[in-house]
């Protein structure tokens, strides 16, 4: 199993590429090829739009890796991700794509294109405080599918997205097709009230609408509100859940963190 | 002309209704009053969402006052838009409502229900330094139309939006007809990596992608990048006018702050 590691959004840290290869070596089921992309730098990004480009488009048509697995989060994904699947080579069909984030982006519009994508956790984790075990819980789903590596209570064809990513996709090429979806959502590093606003527009979309419930995941580092907003983000979104109709489902087992499970998207038609 | 301030969204400060009331009795021309529920408090917001929609909707059904003044911005106007436009009363039709910032949710709403609405200064401006004119702005608009209270290069029907908010309300109820308008857009408080996503977000709208240009006003209080972004945001919105085939017509005299300039929109069909 080889798989390739590329950043679509912001620079791979030297030291987590290290110790991911490290890891790697240890377990021995696979070979991980971390692309010397993942280490530009272009102002907030992993390289110039054309440099990330490029390399996403070299892994992706490359028959030799079985997998394409994003270096992290950031920001950038979304400013790519069309034109990743303009002229799909038929080798990026043979390949699992994984990662979370702002590379929800690209699991949106990749699953849109029939290719099989999975939410989980990424090379970058490994500097989190347990990070190794996300690290091995993405590769466990990666190398061989390892039930354990999943969020506990998936039933049914599911997706994860982070919640502000997810509202700044809807309405645009990406926006992929949630009809009778379990949609897992999470968030990190927003106010209380962005939140609130993201799922009032989230959850006002005729495409959200159709899916069969929303789970919410953690929503870690809230930023203080002043005042106290008076209410958590359990309620905003079982609120919202509410006004529009859609089932809450209580909780689910994802976020950023190193606790965050594996979430594989239902394959798209190609 | 009588003027009703209400607050859909944050709490008005007592020192600001003071001010604005001394302003207005140095002018003559025009009687404030400004709803007790702007002083009410409930989390994050000027009282319950109930509380704000029955103030906002009691001085929409009062044929006595000519004008409806958002008291200020800040976050939770959405939350009560949809609901004030129900069974809209015939005296709300007989009026101009003016506000910024997160009462283009209102504002949005408003237009798309024929109702008369303008992007302007708002009575919490007041505290902002040199916010006295901004007031005697809006009200120059308010009370007698003054084309000096105009952004200078209007030539044609134009709205104006936050970004962020903008964003927020694209694929809602809220969402106007943009087309052949001029769409004004500032923001403050914002890292640009998150101008540039909203900015991806509101290009990739069929809806938005009507207007016969999009201008940009002034983009303030930036929160710092880590690294810094790399470009501005005038780079950014011209960048994703480009992609999306939308005119850019340059910079805009509009922002949070008080050289803030009066938007109306074109009146909508009821």
């Amino acid at each position: 199993m080889r798989i390739a590691v590329v950043a679509p959004s912001c620079p791979l840290k030297r030291e987590a590429a290290e110790a991911v290869q490290a890891l790697v070596r240890e377990r021995g089921d696979c070979e991980l090829v971390i692309h010397p992309q993942c280490f530009l730098s272009d102002g907030h990004f992993a390289g110039s739009d054309e440099e990330r480009l490029a390399a996403l488009r070299d892994v992706m048509a490359d028959d030799s890796f079985d997998a394409v697995w994003v270096a992290r989060g950031g920001y950038g994904s979304n400013r790519i991700a069309e034109a990743a699947l303009l002229d799909l080579p038929e080798a990026a069909a043979s390949k699992i794509y994984m990662g979370y984030s702002d590379a929800g982006f690209l699991l949106a519009g990749f699953h849109k294109a029939g290719l099989d994508v999975a939410w989980g956790p990424m090379p970058q984790d490994i500097v989190r405080s347990g990070g190794a075990q996300a690290v091995h819980r993405a590769l466990d789903w990666i190398v061989r599918r390892d039930p354990a590596a999943l969020e506990p209570a998936l039933d049914g064809p599911a997706m994860a997205f982070n919640i502000t990513v997810l509202s700044n996709l809807l309405g645009t090429a990406l926006e992929p097709d949630f009809t009778g979806v379990d949609l897992l959502l999470e968030d990190v590093g927003e106010h209380l009230y962005r939140i609130d606003r993201a799922m009032f527009h989230v959850s006002a979309s005729p495409a959200v609408q159709k899916v069969r419930r929303i789970r919410l995941g953690r929503v870690s580092d809230i930023i203080a509100n002043d005042p106290d907003f008076g209410t958590d983000e359990g309620a905003i979104v079982e609120q919202w859940c509410a006004r529009s109709g859609i089932t809450f489902g209580g909780r689910a087992d994802i976020g950023h963190d190193a606790a965050n499970r594996v979430v594989p998207f239902p394959r798209g038609k190609r």
